[in-house]
């Protein structure tokens, strides 16, 4: 049984004409001759409005009964999509997630995925229909019903395609794949025909997030084939797979630039083990989201600690530093509030000198001025000034050729 | 454990002052020393909009993706009210259909409950949670979701109470109990403080409808004290339960009226076997409600055959009997569309003389002529001209004192 999952956003199943639209790529697949398991999210802004309905009954909704409230979303399109194409001649039945024993732990709003019973979607697939199952969701060992978190659409479509053993999984969404950078800040980005599941997985916590990086990492882990595509076209997208020997050609894959971004130094903190734990512990209890890292010692007792954070966390933060500077004998604090962050991601500079060289070069060139360098084994991103950060990231693009087709690039 | 269970229907959780205002109710009878289960309906017009939004994508939707996706207006009521306590200082804990067991045959869309697990409820509550369960649904031996149909929320609600064993089942509505007549239409009509199951179907058949008759055979059956009361005020309303002695005392508990009704006379069909039967085949293959029947013998060959139905199923009936009109030998059809059926309901009746006198002397008192009659073991209907219906009904309603309290009327 050749089988295809596929999985549609919430703008792409908002109405009914779009629900038609998606029905559409459904028998497109079909006559590609394909068993199809669909898997929706809740129709447009229904989750928001859910969340708004629960917060006027209870500031802070037990996660629980918020879960049970949200599924709901979910099942309504697939119900509805389910009917849409028995309409349009095709046999089609719909399955929450308990349904299907999308078994999860009990980690409500934020559960992880532990097994799916495949044996019901695997007969009705058989019988000639298309499978339907709300994204999303699952249930844990009690039968309480559980939610994925963000992105967890993704994750659903990705999980039904390992345990199915599926072709591929197609993800439709109102881009037409990814592109080398955001198109909206460099306008002659290409779009990738594949990419590995690691540089994806960069690009997506550096926020050119198309997919959710929990859905990339289960499907890296599982070896599903990812298809991130339009929804209202029916040409090819992005390809996201398991590294393959030609992508170590290519230095970068993709450039990103992260807007709205601080940094606070702390410098002079008594460097004694235990501080850097204290002060990030503060910061999570604090609920501030940390991006990177840097620290460097300044004598044998102290040290210079600075981190980044999105700029709508700055007040938390400074606020959690303040708290704990007499603690982590820290002389003085330097905020800055007018950064960016410029990345670049490929598989190729594991085996490539000169990926670095030719960033820095670029920047210079373009008289762009770095403040701080961080690196993982596949990515390299540096902190600018934010007025320059767009000119940054065109010098960068210009320099990788990311407006070029990688057959098209110099060697 | 003295449990209670409380029904809420959609205009009474139909926005978040309403639900806090139902959550009320449910704390007063916790503080009566009630463990209480909420049974509640699909917020306002919601289940409304799914059908509409269903129609859209196909005018026939398949019935078990139909039942999907309206079982999700309950799921998200209930998990909403459970939010709404919890703010309340009231631990509480919803459940779908499925997640109790609540376990039906699996005719969608017009299920009937076969079982219902109480030990998950039963733990909840005596650990003190309320327990809320989503009405109207349940699943079938597959785990495909089921509704109950018209009225599904109120067979729900009595249904629990039976397999809780509780010691009443409240029906929350937006009247303060059941009326010897339409308020609306005899103003000086009265609230019982109880009547019988079978009246109560008698009543509900006959379109007094607070409650769906099939709640109250379920009632009926397992021996549940059903209380219809108002949302809105904390009073007593009115109590559905086993017939009493002292209710056989009273001739007659109430009366209705039914307006909008159409009577065919079918005049001179063949007397042969299977006529009959096949007349109203006819009449369900085209959808029509058919109310009461009466035939007569007119000679050893022929018979005369008239039924009532509602005046908007009238063209159907026209046309089914016109297209078999040949084939039963019937000499001629006669239509009204200008009738009404005044009925009143007593068991009394079952044990006392002269109460088709009674009511036979008040409609010729008032002048009300008679086109018909039809009897059952606790009810007497009479067709009469429709613009002299509210008269005929108001003329009832006094003979038998139905403007005062059961203990004022005369012996």
């Amino acid at each position: 049984m050749k089988i295809i999952v596929q999985k549609f956003g919430g703008t792409s199943v908002a109405n009914s004409k779009k629900i038609r639209r998606a029905a559409e790529r459904v028998i497109d697949a079909i006559e590609r001759g394909y068993k199809v398991v669909v898997v929706a999210s809740a129709r447009g802004k229904l989750t928001d409005e859910l969340i708004a309905d629960a917060r006027k009954l209870n500031p802070n909704p037990p996660a629980r009964e918020m879960d049970q409230l949200l599924s709901t979303g979910e099942i309504q399109t697939v119900a509805l999509f389910a009917m849409a194409l028995e309409h349009m001649g095709h046999g089609a039945i719909s399955f929450t997630g308990g349904q299907i024993q999308m078994v999860t732990d009990n980690d409500h709003s934020k559960a992880r995925i532990k097994s799916i019973d495949t044996m019901r979607m695997r007969e009705e697939l058989e019988s000639g229909k298309v499978v339907l199952v709300a994204g999303f969701q699952g249930v844990d060992e009690s039968g309480n019903i559980t939610t994925l978190g963000r992105g967890g659409s993704d994750t659903s479509a990705v999980a039904l395609a390992a345990a199915l053993e599926a072709e591929e999984c197609e993800i439709y969404t109102d881009v037409d794949g990814i592109y080398t950078t955001d198109p909206r800040k460099f306008k002659r980005a290409v779009k990738m025909e594949q990419i590995s599941y690691d540089e994806m997985l960069e690009l997506a916590s550096l926020g050119a997030g198309v997919m959710h990086s929990r859905a990339i990492e289960f499907g890296k882990k599982y070896n599903v084939r990812i298809h991130v595509r339009s929804s209202s076209e029916n040409k090819n997208g992005t390809l996201i797979t398991h590294e393959v020997p030609q992508m170590e050609e290519v230095l970068v894959s993709g450039a990103t630039i992260e807007k709205e971004m601080a940094k606070l130094s702390l410098i002079g903190v008594a460097n004694k083990p235990g501080n850097a734990a204290k002060i990030f512990a503060h910061l999570a209890h604090a609920k501030v989201i940390v991006n990177d890292i840097v620290q460097t010692e300044v004598s044998t007792k102290k040290a210079n600690l600075s981190f980044t954070t999105s700029t709508s966390d700055l007040a938390a933060a400074k606020k959690a530093i303040e708290d704990i500077k007499e603690e982590i004998e820290c002389e003085n604090v330097f905020v800055r509030d007018d950064i960016a962050e410029i990345s670049v991601v490929g598989v190729g500079m594991r085996s490539h000198y000169g990926v670095a060289e030719k960033l820095f070069g670029a920047l210079s060139k373009a008289k762009v001025n770095i403040d701080s360098i961080t690196t993982s084994e596949i990515r390299i991103s540096c902190i600018v000034d934010d007025h320059q950060g767009e000119m940054a990231l065109e010098a960068v693009c210009v320099a990788f050729e990311l407006d070029k087709p990688v057959a098209e690039r110099s060697k």
